[in-house]
């Protein structure tokens, strides 16, 4: 089969034809398939079940290490032994870290919501006194990271991401502007695209030197134990904390994470590392607004786990439940529309995501045709700043929820729309 | 035994002598007391301890009444039961309810950050934007409720409390200054003195007519089911957001409460019940803040409870192991301070704490003493806007966290220190 772009209008007229009817079957068959959500399937929910047990009525012992009764108020930094364990899997001191809500997500916005209202350490006045405040943002990205900054009165700058990480080019010359506030990365198995930061670029984030004395990498670590192949090929990314305190800019740096796709999401927990200033300041602004976390949560997830090596255990585990899902949607990716030569994706090593990048101008029209057949993927334009990819066509699918049985058809459909949408594209 | 104020110079100054032989004994003993702490002790932890039981590993279902998993991603307002639980302890329809986080504190501080930041309902900018913006403070209150009101930058205004709830005719007064943007109150039980509000100033409440559009009521109502004696008097109050709704005011109105004094204070849950419009504002940016709540948790509660009867019930035995700390405390106070006629003090039915007023001028001089005797308690002027106790008089006594068999001695030596304080400040 010819590559679309090297077809004649007739070619493209028959191909047209025959996909046309390959559609109106499936659209025939109802079906309702859905791989828009990056959700931990049952199955992975179920390997963390035995953690509920680990603390109940029969339990004898109740306090922390440091003496604190789990079950009542204090401790607003977290129980040392969890403070430890995230330490660990962070690559941070333990005396770095604080453990609380539930998701990354909440502690950048609380982060985000602290800087605006009160400022944060070696800056002279709360963010919202920048009134053209800007906010980096490496695309494609995670739609709610971009959505915290637009709600925040943030001017979202789109930077691009190559295979090594964002163009660090740009984002040096971005942050000589003094508005540039901050950047929001997912530095390892990237959402979307499932890239990891080289180690140079890691460095090269860990050196900035930004105009802005308040300027700050949010670093949110999300998918740092996500690996899909434990035997395979898995990425590592240095500590950017530790990079960065050694070149003294540790002030600069939140690195976040959260056992949201290791547990339960929003039954987990959630961490941020940084510097001894910066983690003084936002314990105290912690302090304010509650008088600890869930501490009873903390000590379940510090039972199942003990340290990094049970953590890695566990996903291992969850990798085995969602490499083959990972695997069918390349290969149908692979058998369906390599030959035609309208779609590029890649092949990730972990985290939750495979992005397929289509011909330009057609990711809203494959988005469309995939519904009108009864399969809900994620927006197009999603993984923009403002929802608005400038050449409308990176898709994202999100392959662990969804049973490995539903997804061969649910990728024959995703294929066929988005060849449809590519000859319509060619025939205008 | 006359009053102090009837004593002459030598006879107070022969009640000084034997006053202090008395403060340097209990001082000998070396003790280590602590009555400043609103924390429920291990016994009443211990009661719900069996609500850890009930989610586990061989629990077989895991789906909400609406269908979702509780262990995933969702629900932002809270799963449907759980905010029928919460409608029910809070008196509000459950359609107006938002279950999340631990604390009515920590709601309070999202709700206030939020208004700063992007405004509410009825408001037409920030709050940020009103550079001299204000937050009424009932006072004697909570300390942790002033601290948030500074932190964001509000001039706090202490409005004077009677004995049916705060004084109305200042408040009205005040709220025609389109600067105060709100009202902090805790109108059951209250912290510190135990006062519950009247119907009559609750109807006042729901018929306010402030200048500043966007004013609100924060009613936190944190002892709302905390009753000391379940078969004596009790105080209920009606709800306010159903009686400003009637008034078409329901937008003033945001209703807190929290299981952290329920069940367990940082594992347990909080809610918010308010108008139509104020819970669809808050849900969308409790939408991008996280994916949800920690659901599981939720349902622990849920099937503990089951209702507000089955929170009745456990209530109950909570005051049962609380109540003899009070009257302890409450007999000591008469027995030891009544006669000097240097001190008034609530009896409260309900809360978690005791009032004391003391002669004025002597309320941080009785902290020091007793702190130098060994004993804790919350220091001077907390209960007052930024910390400054205008007669220096009030203090907090917290007898549920104490053991009991320790509140006697602890009694003892505050009633000692507030009589030498007296004593002193006489004879000056």
């Amino acid at each position: 089969m010819k590559k679309y772009s090297d077809m004649t209008r007739e070619e493209l007229l028959s191909e047209k034809e025959i996909l046309e009817k390959k559609y109106a079957k499936k659209k025939a068959l109802g079906l309702k398939l859905d791989i828009s959500r990056g959700k931990p399937c049952p199955e992975q929910l179920a390997l963390s079940l035995p953690m509920l047990d680990l603390i109940n009525s029969e339990t004898e012992n109740f306090k922390a290490e440091n003496g604190f009764d789990i079950r009542n108020y204090g401790a607003v930094e977290g129980i040392p032994e969890c403070r430890r364990l995230f330490g660990e899997i962070l690559d941070a001191p333990m005396e770095n870290v604080i453990v609380t809500g539930n998701s990354s997500l909440n502690l950048f916005y609380d982060l985000i919501a602290h800087a605006v209202c009160h400022g944060l350490p070696g800056g002279n006045a709360p963010w919202s006194e920048c009134k053209n405040r800007k906010l980096l943002c490496p695309a494609p990205g995670y739609d709610r990271h971009f959505a915290v900054g637009e709600l925040f009165g943030f001017e979202l700058i789109t930077v691009p991401i190559n295979s090594d990480g964002p163009d660090m080019d740009t984002v040096d010359e971005l942050i000589k502007d003094p508005d540039v506030k901050g950047i929001i990365c997912v530095p390892k198995y990237s959402n979307p695209q499932g890239i990891s930061y080289s180690e140079k670029i890691v460095e090269h984030f860990a050196d900035l030197s930004p105009a802005a004395a308040d300027f700050r990498i949010f670093w949110d670590n999300a998918y740092v134990v996500h690996h899909l192949d434990f035997d395979g090929e898995k990425d590592e990314i240095p500590s950017l904390l530790r990079l960065a305190e050694k070149n003294g800019k540790g002030n600069m740096v939140y690195m976040l994470g959260s056992t949201s796709k290791i547990t339960f999401p929003t039954a987990g927990l959630a961490a941020v590392a940084s510097s001894e200033e910066n983690i003084a300041d936002f314990r105290r602004v912690l302090s304010f607004q509650n008088i600890g976390p869930d501490k009873i949560n903390q000590m379940r997830h510090v039972l199942f786990f003990r340290n990094l090596e049970g953590v890695l255990k566990h996903m291992r585990k969850q990798s085995e439940i969602i490499r083959p899902k990972f695997e069918t949607v390349l290969t149908v990716l692979k058998a369906k529309l390599s030959k035609a030569g309208i779609a590029e994706w890649n092949s990730p090593k972990g985290g939750y995501f495979v992005s397929a990048e289509l011909l330009d101008g057609t990711a809203k029209r494959t988005v469309a045709l995939c519904k009108e057949a009864g399969l809900v993927i994620t927006g197009a334009g999603a993984v923009y700043p403002y929802g608005k990819d400038p050449r409308d066509s990176v898709l994202r699918i999100a392959p662990t929820f969804a049973p490995v049985s539903e997804l061969p058809e649910a990728m024959e459909i995703f294929c066929i729309s988005a060849k449809l949408a590519a000859i319509e594209k060619l025939l205008k």
